[in-house]
């Protein structure tokens, strides 16, 4: 029923995407073909993007939802090539962070504070394009590409939905404003948004790679007086030094004493708000046991394997008074917050240039791999055009 | 350090308790002996109490927490008889509330708005008083009897601690002033302090029995537009009728529909709120299930077995949005909040009078077990004297 025909360019174009054609191997960097945006739909020119943990994760499965060949990539900022019909949102030249939550602006989540999980687009593990299911990728032999997360910004052009699409003041560097798409609206938004963190007070934070930092970020600003960071290794709580933390806890060395007796010592009787950010059921059961009798609330922030349990006994949970909550991509709603947290960092308030450890260009794209791997950088920001930094 | 002396009367009283020989045998009404109140404690006169699940799953229990011989009975209410050194908040001739948790008024919990677990005095299984560890009850072997949630109410005279005493407007009838005790508190709590129940929001019950019914009662005050009572038991549900549901699932009479669908269907995608009054893991699951996604709050209420798990998967944690929480006593402050519960009874707010099913005098209390047994009460309410009702 809708037209097809499309404004703009309208044609084809054809650029450089990092492809991943085999669970773990490097990334290939190929021509294809990026089809012109439908209805609904928006062409953008990615300008950088940062490698998150979950594309790693996805990069390293095997079994579904991993699907080959694919264009991985999902906290990125581009400026609007060409948009589809219906779309009046956004125009060509407009700066915009993709997200992978849609925020169609119609339902009842979207129409309620409460929730950022969009009734007309639920979020699913998908491969494809919302509306048609279909993909925008081809490879130089014709044959379709999948995508990711529903932006699959591993390309100098993508495809993506204007329900996952956020218009931003074009001001914010772009290697600092790609980090919203995901690490940094995941973690401020778990402070801020899920726990609702409140001045005054203390926060345990397990697990220190982007989003722990971010979860410290947004207490910070909250006006935790205390912020615990709980990592194995002894690298992120040097990195960590920069990031708002008031305290480091490494449970190996902590003798016999477990990490939820440390932090209860620290706390009088346990933190205020304590988050996962490892995606480990362990680490759920000592986040719980870590946290504030009466009123503590446990954050699940990590991302587990599909089939993982959360237990906790029955009685424990009705007379302790913890609360249980997740949280995905910080209960922000992109459209609605994204543009605030921009606002934050333009203001000096938000700090994200320390997140920035290492930054690539597009052919380098595997060492970003590396460095996520190794534990060496928190975020390494990928530059698509020569034209830009680090130059 | 403190003065034994004992102010008031200051003499062991003898009187009839029903004490708990065996598990799971009929109750035997004894003379005891009740020594005079030591120091913050409080010898009260009961005048009835009603009789809760929890009496009977601890009278059913074999093991420990279970021990023998006891007196059970926590929800109740009566006059002060006498009290012990320092005890200045009641005096003689008040009428009282005990509540099985405490409220020291000076700890961190007891302090903060947030928390109604006592940090002096936490909550336990115990059988005896909480500061010396004795018991004040002795059979006419002169052996001692064992207390039972720090109340012990099914004797004519009982010793609570101070911590554990709420004084209360005298003007209400004993027979729904004593439910205030535990039953009422916890669901009604549960629906106004836990869950924060909000106007125009869609509540799904499941387990109709006291607790069930009074958070549905919680939930209408508050201005809920559709409450769903959830119950195998047809009875339950036409007595459920008199209370503020609007509608009634049968999980038996779903075909192959689970309830969780039946409830989505209703309540356009899940209810605000899912509480278990059941005290049973799967029916946990159930609620969670039956929550909406976004904002769903999933409210444990019920006590399950000691060992029993609550397992959630941990991405469905994640990605929901759903809040999981436990409730304590409704996460009432007993000397805070009790009086003003029996303001809202007085003011003709509250309804109490439609939980009274049966009454009966004390000597047949078992009666009392036999009518919560079979499902044919909601609660009994056992008179201590002859003088009083229902003669
Ligand atoms: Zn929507
Ligand atoms: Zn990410
Ligand atoms: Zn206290
Ligand atoms: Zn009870």
């Amino acid at each position: 029923m809708e037209e097809q025909e499309v404004r703009g360019r309208g044609k084809p174009i054809r650029c450089r995407a990092a492809i991943c054609r085999k669970a773990g191997e490097p990334l290939q960097i190929e021509e294809v073909e990026v089809a012109p945006p439908k209805a609904w739909e928006v062409r953008i020119k990615i300008i950088c993007t940062s490698l998150c943990h979950s594309d790693v994760t996805i990069w390293e499965m095997e079994v579904p939802p991993a699907i080959f060949p694919r264009i991985l990539g999902h906290e990125a900022v581009g400026v609007v090539e060409s948009v589809g019909v219906n779309v009046k949102e956004v125009k060509e030249g407009d700066t915009v962070i993709p997200s992978a939550i849609f925020e169609c602006q119609d339902c009842r989540d979207c129409n309620s504070k409460k929730s950022n999980k969009c009734s007309k687009f639920p979020f699913t593990f998908s491969s494809s394009m919302p509306r048609d299911g279909g993909t925008r990728f081809t490879d130089f032999k014709g044959e379709e590409v999948y995508h990711f997360g529903y932006i699959s910004s591993f390309s100098e052009y993508t495809v993506v939905d204007i329900a996952n699409v956020t218009k931003i003041d074009p001001s914010i560097p772009p290697s600092r404003a790609c980090l919203i798409g995901c690490g940094i609206s995941t973690g401020v938004g778990a402070a801020w948004k899920t726990a609702d963190v409140k001045a005054g007070s203390t926060v345990a934070i397990f697990g220190l790679g982007a989003i722990g930092f971010a979860v410290a970020e947004g207490a910070r600003l909250r006006g935790a007086t205390k912020i615990i960071g709980v990592d194995l290794n002894p690298n992120k709580l040097k990195i960590g030094k920069k990031f708002g933390f008031t305290d480091f806890i490494n449970p190996s060395s902590c003798g016999n004493k477990p990490v939820h007796e440390v932090i209860a010592e620290m706390t009088d009787g346990g933190a205020d708000y304590c988050f996962e950010c490892v995606g480990s059921a362990s680490v759920v059961h000592q986040a719980f046991a870590s946290c504030r009798k009466g009123w503590g609330k446990t954050i699940v922030v990590g991302f587990d394997k599909p089939d993982s349990q959360l237990c906790f006994n029955s009685n424990e949970v009705l007379l302790s008074g913890k609360i249980i909550m997740g949280t995905m991509l910080g209960d922000i709603k992109p459209k609605t917050d994204i543009p605030l947290l921009v606002k934050s960092y333009l203001d000096k308030e938000l700090r994200l240039d320390e997140f920035v450890t290492h930054e690539v260009q597009f052919e380098d794209i595997n060492k970003a791999f590396d460095l996520l791997l190794s534990g060496k950088s928190i975020r390494c920001v990928i530059w698509m055009d020569k034209q830009n930094p680090p130059l």
